[in-house]
C-alpha cells in the first residue's frame, strides 16, 4: 500500500478498503488517539525522508517553471512538517465523534429513540499540490473511523509517496490493517473515473483544489461529492459604518494571507461612505502592495486604481489583488453578493443592527459574518480543530469540515417488544 | 405553472424556482403555517375534482393490467385526501426549522460563532406512482422555506395536475410566487437528464420509487442526490431470546403492512432457538398467508416452506412472502446482514445485553432495532411528524427526512471588529 506498490486495480483497492472499514468503525476512542500519537511520532521520525522527497518534488515543480504560488503548496520543509505532527497530536486529542448518542428520547409507546454517530465508511480525497493534505486528510478520516483513498496530485508525488511510508508505518506498528489508509500514486484521469463510479465501496469523495478538479469529479462521480469550491469573499462597508474597523478588516481579509480561499477579494462600499472610506482605503492598499480593480467611482477616489473588467465580479484572485465597487444601497451589495459570491465567506462591516439581523439571514453562504475578517471562516477558528476544507456545498456539511463531518447518524432503537398499531 | 400548460424549458424552470426561493427563504414561521392551511382548507374543497381525476388515472392503470399494488399505490379516495389534508395541517403546526441557532459560543477572541438552519434552496423529487406525495412534498419543502420541482409518475398525470391546481391556488391566494412549485407534467428520461444537470440551481434531487428510477437519477445527476432506496430489512432471533416476542415482532413486521419498505423481508434465527422456534413462527406465518422460503434447515422444521433460492437473500417482497435462514452464531447473523441488507432498518430480538450493544453499534444501516419491529423506521413514529422518504444515502440524512432535513446550516459570526493574528 501507501503508494510503493499500489494495486493497478482502483476498484480492489476500493473494495479492501470497504473491508478495512469495517473493524475500524469499531475501534475504541483510546485505540485510535494511540495511532494517531505513533503517526505524529512516525512524522518526526520521518521528517528527513519525506523533507527530502519533497525537495526533489519542488526541484522538478521549479525546473517545470511553475508559479511561485505552487511551489509555496507544494513545499513542507521542517517547520511545517512539524506543525502537521502538533496538529496531528491535536486531531489525537479531540473528542472521538464516534458512538455518540446526543438523547434517547422516549416514544408514545415507551420506545427509547436516539441518534448514533457512526462512520460513513470510505473516504476518498482527490486533491492537487499540498502533500500535507495527505496527512491531515488520512488522520481526520481516521478519527471519524473511516478508511481512506487519498489521490494526490502528481506535483507532489515523491512527498506524498514517502508520507504514505509513515502513515503505513504507523498503522502496522498500532496494527491497523494497511488496507485501512491508501496514498495513491497520481492517477490519470481514466482511473480517477474509475474510483469516482464505486458506488456502493466509496462512501464520499472530497475533491479539492482548481475548479478544473472540481468539475471533472462533479461531472463523472456516481458517488456522493462534497465540493470544496472557491472563495469569491467580499466585505461590504455599509452606510454608516466604523471606516477604522472597516480599514482593519479589509487590510486582514486581503493581506494577511491572500493565497487561502477566505479571503477577502471584492470591497462593497455604500456610496454615502465612499467618498471618506476609499482614498484612504487606497492608500492603505497601495502600501500592502494591493492591486486595485475598481468600477468607475472607485477609480475616480483611488488614482491609483486600475478600472475593473467585467470578469473583476466573482474572480478569486488568491494573491494581492483587489476589486471594488460603490453600491447605491444595502440590497444592492445583497444583489451583488447573490449574483457573483461562491457561497463561501461574506462579511459585512455596519453600524446598523436591522442590516446586520438581514445580513445574517439573507446572505447564503458557508459563514456569514458581522464586523470581522472573512479570514475567520476556518476549521481552527471556529473550534473543529484541523478541517479537511470548506465546503461549498450545502448536503451534509456548509463550511469547514472537521472529523466529525466524516461521520453520519444512525437511529438506535431500544424496545421491549413493541410493535406497531 | 402547476401542470396545466408547464414551460418545456425545463432549464427555464429551474431559473425561475431558484429566483423564488430567495423570498421564500425569509418568510416568517406564521406566514408559511398560513399558508400551509390554506393548502389544506384548498385540498378539501378541491377533493372531488381531485378524486375524479384521480378515478380516470385508476381507471387507466386498470385497463393497463398494472399489479393490484400500483392501484394501491395510485389510489387517493376521500379518506386518503382528507389523511393529506390533515398531514398539511400537522407539517404546518411543526416548529419551524429555518433560522434556528442552536448555541452561539464565544471564541477566545471574543468573536460569537453559530450555525443558523437555512433552507436549501430549490429541492426536485422525482417519483413514481403515488399522487399523495405530490403534495406531502410541496408542503415539507416549503415550510422547510424551499422552492420545489416536483415530477411525478406518467400512471399519476390527472391526479399530479389535479394537486398541482389546488396547489397553485393556495399559494396565489397567500401571494406566493407560482414558481415556488413545480407539479411538472410526466417527463421522459431525455427531460428528466436536463432537470438532473442543473447544478447552481437544483440543491437537491430526490429519487423515490423503484431500483430503475433511482439508479437512472444517481447515473445522470450533476446536482446532490439522497436516494430511497429499498428496505431489505431483517429480524434476527438471538440465542436465548423470548420466543412469544420475536413472534411478535415477525408477525408485525412481515403482515401488518407488508408493502412498505420497512416491511420485514427475511429472519434469520441461532440454531439454538430454531427447534422450538421455526415450527410456531411456520404456522403463524401460514396462517396470515404469508409465504415462507427457507434454507435448507428451516425446510426442516416449517414443513409448508419453500427453499429459498439464491436471490431470495437480499430481495424486498414488498409481499406477503419472508426468507427465513438459520445461522450458527450473531457474527454469522451480521455477516448476513452486512451482505444482504441495503441499510434500511435491521432489528434484533434479544435477551442479551452485551450483543443488544454490539448489534447497535455493528450494524451499518438507517436505523437499528433491539427488541422492537422494524416497522417503526417511519418518520410519524420517530417524532419527525411527515418525510419525504426514507433514506438510504448516508450523506446529510439518513433514515427518515422531514422538513429539518430539507436544510442545512450556515456558520454566522457576530464581531466587534475581530482580524484573524
Amino acid at each position: 500500500m501507501a503508494g510503493q506498490a499500489p494495486p493497478p486495480d482502483i476498484a480492489e483497492v476500493c473494495r479492501r478498503a470497504k473491508r478495512a472499514s469495517r473493524p475500524l468503525a469499531a475501534l475504541t476512542p483510546s485505540a485510535k488517539a494511540d495511532t494517531l500519537l505513533a503517526l505524529a511520532r512516525a512524522l518526526r521520525e520521518g521528517a528527513p525522508a519525506v523533507d527530502e522527497a519533497n525537495r526533489r518534488d519542488v526541484a522538478r515543480a521549479r525546473e517545470a517553471g511553475v508559479s511561485a504560488a505552487l511551489v509555496d503548496r507544494l513545499t513542507l520543509g521542517p517547520a511545517r512538517l512539524e506543525a502537521l505532527a502538533k496538529s496531528v497530536e491535536a486531531i489525537a486529542a479531540q473528542p472521538d465523534p464516534v458512538g455518540q448518542v446526543t438523547a434517547l428520547e422516549r416514544r408514545p409507546n415507551g420506545l427509547l429513540a436516539g441518534q448514533m454517530r457512526v462512520p460513513l465508511g470510505v473516504v476518498a480525497m482527490i486533491y492537487e499540490a499540498r502533500p500535507n493534505v495527505t496527512i491531515e486528510a488520512a488522520a481526520l478520516a481516521f478519527k471519524a473511523g473511516n478508511a481512506c483513498i487519498l489521490r494526490g496530485g502528481s506535483d507532489a508525488a515523491a512527498s506524498n509517496e514517502a508520507l504514505g511510508r509513515v502513515l503505513a508505518g504507523a498503522l502496522a506498528a498500532r496494527g491497523v490493517s494497511p488496507d485501512a489508509a491508501w496514498v495513491l500514486p497520481p492517477l490519470d484521469r481514466e482511473a480517477t473515473k474509475v474510483l469516482l463510479a464505486q458506488s456502493g465501496l466509496v462512501d464520499l469523495v472530497i475533491p479539492r483544489g482548481g475548479e478544473g478538479l472540481i468539475r471533472f469529479v462533479t461531472e463523472h462521480a456516481r458517488v456522493p461529492v462534497i465540493q470544496h469550491f472557491k472563495g469569491v469573499c467580499h466585505l461590504y462597508a455599509d452606510e454608516g459604518c466604523d471606516h477604522a474597523m472597516a480599514l482593519r478588516l479589509l487590510e486582514n481579509g486581503k493581506a494577511q494571507r491572500p493565497g487561502t480561499c477566505n479571503a477577502t477579494e471584492c470591497l462593497l462600499v455604500h456610496r454615502a461612505e465612499a467618498g471618506a472610506l476609499l482614498p484612504r482605503a487606497g492608500e492603505r492598499l497601495a502600501a500592502l502592495g494591493v492591486e486595485v480593480r475598481g468600477c468607475p467611482r472607485t477609480l475616480a477616489l483611488v488614482p491609483s486604481a486600475r478600472p475593473a473588467a467585467d470578469d473583476d465580479w466573482g474572480r478569486e484572485y488568491l494573491d494581492l489583488v483587489l476589486a471594488v465597487r460603490v453600491v447605491d444601497s444595502f440590497d444592492e451589495a445583497l444583489e451583488h453578493v447573490a449574483r457573483y459570491g461562491s457561497g463561501h465567506t461574506e462579511a459585512l462591516c455596519t453600524a446598523s443592527y436591522e442590516r446586520a439581523q438581514r445580513w445574517t439571514r439573507e446572505v447564503d453562504a458557508s459563514c456569514v459574518v458581522v464586523n470581522a475578517s472573512t479570514r475567520f471562516n476556518d476549521g481552527g477558528e471556529l473550534g473543529l480543530g484541523a478541517e479537511v476544507g470548506i465546503s461549498t456545498s450545502k448536503l451534509h456539511a456548509y463550511g469547514p469540515m472537521g472529523a466529525e463531518h466524516l461521520t453520519t447518524r444512525k437511529w438506535v432503537l431500544y424496545g421491549e417488544g413493541q410493535i406497531r398499531g
